[in-house]
This record gives C-alpha cells, sequence and structure tokens, in this order.
C-alpha cells in the first residue's frame, strides 16, 4: 500500500506572497508543490513560468511538480529544469513525439509524468507506462474556471491503477481538479495515491486541517479498497 | 515639457514576495508598475498573467502598465481588465485587428498603448496613434535574455516624439530595456517620458536611489533637449 | 428497436432559395435538416455558418442537425446556439479539450455529438459516450468532393451500436456519406439509426419519394437485424 | 470623374432566399453583389463560400464582388473562380505571398482587390498597386459585430485617392463598413467611387429608394470634391 | 515466410554524391533506397524533398521509399508521385484526414504506409490497415540526432505481425532506428521484414558486407521466430 | 562601384552530384553559392536543409549564401552555421523578432541578409539597414515555378540602392528570379551587385559562358549607370 501524498495547488494561494504560501503549506504538511503553467494556448488561461518557479524554489523544502498545460512542450523542459522543477508532466496531445519529450525530461534528471484529460483514452499509456513516474488524470478540464469533479473520473482512476500495479513499477497516480474533503475517500479507494488539492487547502481556515482531512480520507478510501482486493484475492 | 515616469518592471522583482516588492518600489516612487506578460508563443518564455495581475493589484497604489508580449491579445484583454489593469500594451504583430484591438481595451476603461520591436517601423502608428494613450518602443528584443540597449532605438524615439507632438496629443511615450541610471539621459533627451526598469532598480542597493538617478537623468536629457528645440525655435 | 430518421443534408441543396429547400424536405419527410459548417481549415472547403442557421431556423419545424467540420470548434458553439442549432456535433481532433467542448453545447440546452472520421478509432468514445446525444460515423471523408461510401464503415457502425447498446443509453447513431437507397439496407442492418442523405434526396425527382425509398430500406435492414439478434439471442 | 458604383452586401440579406434578394437589388439599381467570405480564422465569424456563390450566379446579372476574410487565401480563390466571382479582394496580411495571389487571381480571368484594414498602412500597396482592379478600404473592422463607420476613413480615402490618380491607372476605390446614406457623401468627397452598404440597403423599406439615396449623395460628394479640386488646379 | 528487405536510409549517405551513392548500395544489395524527409516543423530538421527524389530516380533501380516526417502532408504528395516514388509513408499525427491521406498516395499508383512514432498506440492501424502496403515502425524518434534503438519496439513489432498475419493481406512490416547488425536478428525475430539502416551501411567500410550482415541476422531471427511458432501451432 | 557577384543558386544544378556541380560553377567563375531552402510552410515546396549544406562545404571554396525560405527561421540558424553557411538571408515575415534574427544570425560570424518579396515594402529595412551585409530582392515569388522576372522589380533595386548608398555602409545587393543574359544589363544598371542566376547557369552549354555573359551584361549596366549618375553629379 503506497504513501498518500497531497499537492495543493499554487493557482488557488496569494500571489502576492508565494513564497509565504509554499512555506505554509508544507509546514502544513504538504507532499509536493503543485505548479499549474498555462500558456493561454493549449488551455484559455496564462499563469505562471519558470521565473515564478525559480523564485519560490528556496521556499521549497518539498518537490514541485510541474504541471505543463503548454503546447508546445520541449522549448519550457529546460527552462523549468533550471528553475528547480523536480517532476514535470506534460500533455500527449501538446507534443508531436511523446517518447522523446518524456527522455527530455528525464535527460535532465527530473521525473516525468503524463497527464490525461478527461475524454483522453487510455491506451495513450501504452508504449510509454514503463517510461513513467507519475500519471496525472485531469477530474475537470485544465485551464477553465468554476467546475467540479467529474464522476467518469473515479473508473479511469481505477483503470490506470491496474495497469500501474501490473507493470510492477513505482508509478505515482495523481487526480488534479476539484478534489475536497469530501470525494477524497473515494478518489483513495478508486486508486490514486497523489491527490492536487488547490481551493481545498487554501481557502479553508487551516492548511493544515484541510491537507489532513484530505490525506485521511484518502487513506480511509485506501484501506478499505486494498481490504476487499485482499479478500477477492483470497 | 512632460512629467518622467519611472515604471519597474515585475520581471526582476523577487516572485515569491510580489506583494512587498510592488508596495516597496511605489514607497521608492515607482510611478507605473510594468508587467510583463509572456506566452511561450510570440516571445521564448512563459511569465505571469491575469491572476498574479489580481493579487499584486490591492498592493499597487500606482497603475498596472501591462505589456502583453502574446499571440494572439484579445482573449487575454477582458481577463486582465477584470485583474485590475490600468494601461494595456500590444504588438501589432501579435493582432490581425489592430484598430479592434485597442477599441477592445478601451472599451474597458482601460488605457491602451502599441509597442513597437526594435525593427518594426513606424508606419504601424498612421492610423492609429490618435486613438492611443501610449506607445512603448522596445530597445531589445522581448522574451529574450542577456541583451543591451539597442543604440538604434534613440532616434527612433525622436521620430516618435515628433509624431506625438504633431498629433497634439498627450500620448506617452515609453521606452524599455536595459534602460539604466547611465543612459537614462540620453533616452529622455531622444523624447521618452515613461522609462521602464527592471534589474536597474529591482538588483539595486536602493529601489529608490535607483528610482531617482533614473529619473534625475531622465530629466536632465529631457530639458537639456528642449532648451535646444527652444533656441532652434527662435 | 429504435425509430429510422433521415437528415437531409443542405450541401445538395440550392443554396439560393434555402427556405424553400428546407420547408421542402420536411414536408416530404425529413426528420432533421442536416446542417455542415466547414471552415477551410479543418477541411478544404468553406460552407455556411450561424447566419445562415438563423435564417433558416423559422423554416425548420424539425431539429437542424449542425456538423460543425471545423478546428477549433468552441468559439462557434454559442454562435450556433444562438442561431437555433437543436444537436451540435464536432471531431474530436478539432478540439484539445473534448470533454469540456460537449459541456459547452450541453449548456445551451443542445444536444452533443462527436463524429468519428473513417479512420478514426473508437475508443475516442471510451470516456465521452456517457455524456452524448448522438454520434456520427463518416463513412466519407468530410470535405472532399466525389467520394462513395467507404465499405469499412459498416463493422464500424456495428461495433459503435454494440457500445451505444451496452451503455443502455439513448444515443443516436447517425451516419454520414454516400449514402443512397442502394446502401440504406445495409446500413440500417448494422445498427445506424439516423441517415444523413445529400444528393440522394436534393438530386432526385421527388424528395418524398427519396426520403422514403431511404427510410424504408433502412427500417428493412434493422428488422433483419434485428430478428437475427432475437434469434441468436433466444 | 468616375461613376458611382453601390455594391449591397448579402451579409444582410436573408439568407434563407439569396436568389431573390439577389434580383431584387439588382433590380433596384445594385451594380455589384459583395459577397463576404469568413472563415472563423481571419475573422471570428464563418459566413458563405464557394457553394453559395455558385448557387447565386444564375441571378446575378451584375458582376460578384468577394471578399476573402480568409487566412490563408490561394486554396480558395480556384473554387471562387469555378463558382462565379468576377472580383476577388483579400487581405495583405493573409499571404505571404501578395504578388503571387493577385497573380493567381489575374490568372483566372477575375478582377484583384487589395482590402486594408482600418490600421493596415498605405505601403501595403507600394509594389501592387499597378497590377490592381480595385482597392478596398475597410470602415470597420471585418468580422465584428456592431460598429459604426471609422472617421479616420476619410483622410485615408483621400490619401488613396491620390496613389490611384497618381498612377494613371482605372482602380476602383471601395468602402465597406457602416456607409449608409448619411456618409455617403463624405465618402463620395474623400474619392471613393464604389461603396459597399448592407444593413443601409436590406433592412431598408425600399431597396431601389435607399441604393438611390446612398448614390445621390456620393456622387454630390464625389462632384463638390472636384470641384475643388478644379478650383485649386486653375 | 517473408522475404528480408534491406532497404539503406539516404540520411547518413553523402549529398555531394548522391546518385553514387544510390547506385553503390543498390549493387550492395538494397532492397529500398529509403528517402527521409523532414519539414522543420513536423520534426525539427528538414532534409530533402521532390526535387532531390526526381535527381536520383534515374539512378535508383529498386524502388524509392519516401517517409514524410512532415506536417501537413497532402500537398507533397503529388510532387512525390511526379518525383518518381514508389511508396509513401506518412504520419497519422500529421493528417486530420488518414484515410483520405491513404487514398490521395493510391490515387497515383504508389503503396501506402502508415508510420508510428514509438509511443503511437496501435489503434490507428484499427480502420485503415486494409489499405495499407506498409507498416513502418519507429525505433527511435524520429528527427532528433544521437538516438538509439528503443527496445519496446520489439514488442510493439511482435503485436502488429500480429495484426498483419490476422488480415491476410500482404502488409510490409518495416523498422527504422538504430537497427544495426547487432539486432537486426531481435528484430527480425519480432516480426519485421524491411529494416531501414542509416550510417550502419553508409558509415561501414563494406556497404555489401553491411547490407548482407544485416540480411543475414534479420533472416535468422525470423527462421527462429517462424520455427517457434511452427512448434507451437503443432 | 562595386564588383558584380554571380551567385548560381543549386535549385536548378543535379541534385544526384552536387559535389560536381559546386566545383563545376566555381571553376566556371562563380563568386557565391546560392543554396535554397524551402520548408513547405513559407512556400509551396521543400528542397534541402543542413545536411546538404554540410555535404557541399568541402567543395565549396566560395562562400555559401543560404536563402531561407522557411517560417520560424531561429531554430535552422545554428545548424546552417555548423553546416558551414557563410551568409543567411531571411524573410522578415517569417520572424516575429527580425533584429533578434539578425543579431543570432551574425552572433555565429555569418553575414546576415534580409530578403524583399516582390510586394514587401521597402520600410522594412528602416531600423535594420545598419546590421544588414546583404538585402535580397526577389524578382519571382519565391517558391512557386515557371515564373519570369517580374519588371517592377528594377525601380524597386534603384530605391534600395539609394538606401545602400546613403547609409555608406557595404552592403550587398542581391537579386533572385528569372536573372539572365538577357536582363542582366538592366538589374546592373539599377544597381545590383550580387546577381543569382538558376537555369540560366545549369541548363546552359557552358557554364563559364553563361556566368561570363551574365557577369559582363550587369557590368555593361553597372558602368552606363555609373556614368548618367556621374554626369548628373558634375
Amino acid at each position: 500500500m503506497s504513501a498518500i501524498r497531497i499537492a495543493p495547488s499554487l493557482l488557488s494561494a496569494d500571489f502576492a506572497r508565494l513564497g509565504d504560501e509554499v512555506r505554509s503549506v508544507i509546514e502544513a504538511g504538504a507532499d509536493l508543490i503543485h505548479f499549474d503553467v498555462m500558456d493561454n494556448h493549449y488551455v484559455p488561461n496564462l499563469t505562471i513560468g519558470p521565473l515564478v518557479c525559480q523564485a519560490i524554489k528556496p521556499h521549497a523544502t518539498v518537490p514541485i511538480d510541474v504541471h505543463l498545460m503548454v503546447k508546445p512542450v520541449d522549448a519550457l523542459i529546460p527552462m523549468f529544469a533550471q528553475a528547480g522543477a523536480d517532476i514535470i508532466s506534460f500533455h500527449p496531445e501538446a507534443s508531436e513525439h511523446v517518447d522523446r519529450t518524456i527522455q527530455l525530461i528525464r535527460s535532465h534528471g527530473i521525473k516525468a509524468g503524463l497527464v490525461l484529460n478527461p475524454a483522453t483514452p487510455l491506451n495513450v499509456l501504452d508504449h510509454v507506462l514503463d517510461q513513467l513516474d507519475l500519471v496525472l488524470l485531469m477530474s475537470v478540464n485544465p485551464g477553465f474556471g468554476g467546475q467540479s469533479f467529474i464522476e467518469g473520473t473515479l473508473p479511469k482512476i481505477e483503470a490506470v491503477r491496474r495497469l500501474i500495479d501490473r507493470s510492477g513499477r513505482d508509478v505515482w497516480l495523481e487526480v488534479d481538479g476539484g478534489v475536497k474533503v469530501d470525494n477524497a475517500q473515494r478518489v483513495g479507494a478508486a486508486g490514486a495515491d497523489t491527490l492536487v488539492a488547490g481551493s481545498a487547502v487554501f481557502n479553508s481556515a487551516s492548511y493544515a486541517h484541510a491537507i489532513a482531512g484530505i490525506r485521511d480520507n484518502a487513506r480511509l478510501g485506501q484501506r478499505a479498497s486494498n481490504r476487499m482486493a485482499g479478500d477477492g484475492a483470497t
């Protein structure tokens, strides 16, 4: 049973004092800092880039988990490598040469992830899962505001969980979009081990309380699911 | 003789504490906050977008002067309007419909500027100068690092100054790229009234000293130039 | 057993008197008006847009079934919603965010369809079939002239019919391209319930006769197929 | 003194009975049928293409004047040639090879025009005016709704009139956007000889009355202007 | 058991004397001339186009096997047809209309191939394998230098071999990227029958020796694999 | 009076033996080797890239004069620098940052040129002529076959000649497209000092004779023109 990781997304942080925000969520228990990069082309918004990553790096004592919502992707990878990214994930639709982009990320000593939009079929993983450190499933459409968790993500998480387990490799399974204390148990039960939370953390009264709440529920789900699987296996 | 305005560019600020930085440069005398938006398409970098603008707005008691280095531009304009931009400038190459983009900016009650790259000819101003609040001349190529002030900008500033004076309208003439205490006098003498300074301010020991140094030299240049013009006119 | 719907495509109508044409095919039994939108980017032709849709709306007492052969698609959806479209279908290759585009269509109270080109694999339906009202299978390549029905579409219709039946939802299965009286029986037998017909209707001597001929043959196919399935099931 | 030509734009016609509309405006005195093609890429709308042109051709006893608001342009030119276009105009920003596009239009025996957006400088005409049959000045931004005539177009018309007169060639000078009975005199006085009118014709009680009103006022302007020029010349 | 074909890639030849190189490798036993076309858009390099193909045609007594690493692809197909191409392969990501592109190639009497990048899933073949003459599997990422054979290609070759065998059609299975004497046996054993070799041939002391070495090893692999399959089948 | 340089274009050479062709034209008197790069995006053809340049470099004892008909341009510049290019010219429409592209070329120790299409206005030179080593005027539209010399190029050559002379710098003035023995005198008289000739050289019976014929006529024109200017100056 893998650990549960909580990755607060800076999208909901106060951009006027990001250093403070980063230190606060880490003190509150964050395992990763989730860093959402939008380029106003792949998604209809523009957020933050390598210079901002570089600025928060000294404050980040946990890995920085960069999610590139950009197209094309290759040119930004060396910039984020130099800016201190620890994980870089990208969308397969955003690169003509997905295998090459993964190799480019890894050539910088950075963990590589592939991100699947809600409608993206799983077979984009067929020939690259053995080179990935992370699969990120979007549970909302990236870059559009005001969305809630898409329930159809749950069976998709389960399907990817099976693929990862079958591979025998230690690939993280991250979920991003509308994750909250309420649904964390189901997300954990479906097989996710890394949960991105934005407003659920940064808009809460206590970051620590929010992170703990999400983590505990996800763990509950994970355990229940493992017990059932264990029962089934016996 | 118009006032000299100094616009520190956040590109050189500490992105981990932008609120502090904004307040500090304003206390140090900044007249505008220059906000550089890059989209990794029009220029080879990605910086900061509307959410960051919105976050610094409460800290900005002077106008926020947004420079869009993005292509296309129209979709970001309403977002920056809502985020508190006071001035929005764009590159004519980045819009198929330059007149329409200017009207779009103004429809939000925001001042509109046009930005000319070092190689852009002046006739892009021919049919729109009467609708502009600002002309921004790039004295480096936007989005590329490690460049110094292009000397050929000086006669270009003079030429635009003549166009503005001839128009009889109050159009600001801004210069961005490699402006420092050293060359501010020549920039002012050429006719610029608004000077963007990045590292010259944020990498200095004293923001106030740096801003004052640039402003004083620009004013010296402006006065000398006016005296000469006055002599010539007599 | 679902009803057979015939959707005459305006592409073959007389564009000089579209109102008449629309009324005539409806009187002749048309169940839908099929409206082909090409943008000269996704396909190598440009046809008709929202203004034309709006103009025929008062004449259309049956639903207008808009097929967007455009890329990107999102900006046209509100325009067609306002112009009176009842169904909007698009190609998954033409949207970076297929789930979001479906949600956008539905947010306007319009039925949403996904269109599969002859070579498009079926797994584009994997995570969105439960949100669709219609699947449209192209039996020619859209936007290119002078093509005849691609026979390989028949097993593809059968495969999609199985997916829809398994879903338990009422999703229409439409086929477009080279459908005629001759092949309607096979198309119906394969599982299509909505048949687009262009020249087969508008170039015929009697619209009513043509529509009836296609419908009758499709029904024959549908019944024969159901009988066989019924036999098999017993 | 050149004749005044009135070109009703089908954009404001009833698209459900275009054949009737075309015949009606011709009977009402139209000299040209103005045909606006938008592709949802160069401008944010999609209108009508070659098939519609072909359908109205038998009804059009005056030349069809096609304005391509599309990018890129070359592929549509042979299609419109075959569909019966008599004049094809395009935007210089929409072709990498403006001279070549003009030659392509002319190779089909069709008159070639260049269209200048409100902000487009006049020097795009420098090396091609001697190959053009028509210059079209936009007095609104093409493809955007709800705009009124841009007053800054008037001196631009005058400047192009001078270029054409200096060339000694018979190049038509067309103006499109917000032209009405009210401003036709000023448009004619500035030097335009071909006036596009959309809603001013199609939304009027009498097409004939509207066309005559625009034409008469344009002529008045033209004569007054010629008289002044004549006075000046003496 | 199908024959083994060796296709030396001109990418590693001396471009200053391509005619000689072509004749030399044919004399040395080449079955095909592999011709790599890169456009600096689909891949980050630009190589050779139709004019070069036409120039080597008189020297090529074996088929010219053109691999289009370009996007979009359709416009180049008639040019290469006229230049003497015998086989044209393209990437499905590079055409919006894969079925149509295959038909376009075949309409010129040329064999059609589809190329799968290392990460491309196999279902792109689902609806077109019955129209293909060749499937080309990339064992490196096309257009990037200094890569070695991706081992994950071997099970992918096996999977495509099964698809082809099941189809009952004579479709060649080609592999391109890092193929050398060393790995040819495994490539042949996996089921490839056509091997592209660049530096392994052109940088060798003897073209004939290199070609024979690759062919012999591929045959060994093929036989061993067939024997095992035969055993299994008994 | 500057020397006349003849630059045979490899587009008309035998691509099967480029090394021979290069040596032959140099022996026949060529001053430069003109190398036309087309990418099938900026122009509708694809020709030759850096690898071909590298292959002919050892045969080229005169400078290689690379004309990039590609968009965008920056990525190819380091590749051509490494491949031995001595001059690189590009089209201003193909770079968002013309000044930066010129600096990039020069940073590799290579001469930089700007290419003007037949319709391109001269003001693209306004702010960069002082950084250029060469201005290339196209006398046909690049990338399209079967064109003849556009006569309107002659006054354009004269205008650029005046700009160069006024600058006081040693900028070459090159003309490309349909240059032959017949029109070389007029081209030289207009002020060009560098003439690209393709078929006029490579399709001639004697390269040396063709090169000498073009050079002699261009010189005649140059002298006559200088004499007239001299007369005028006296």
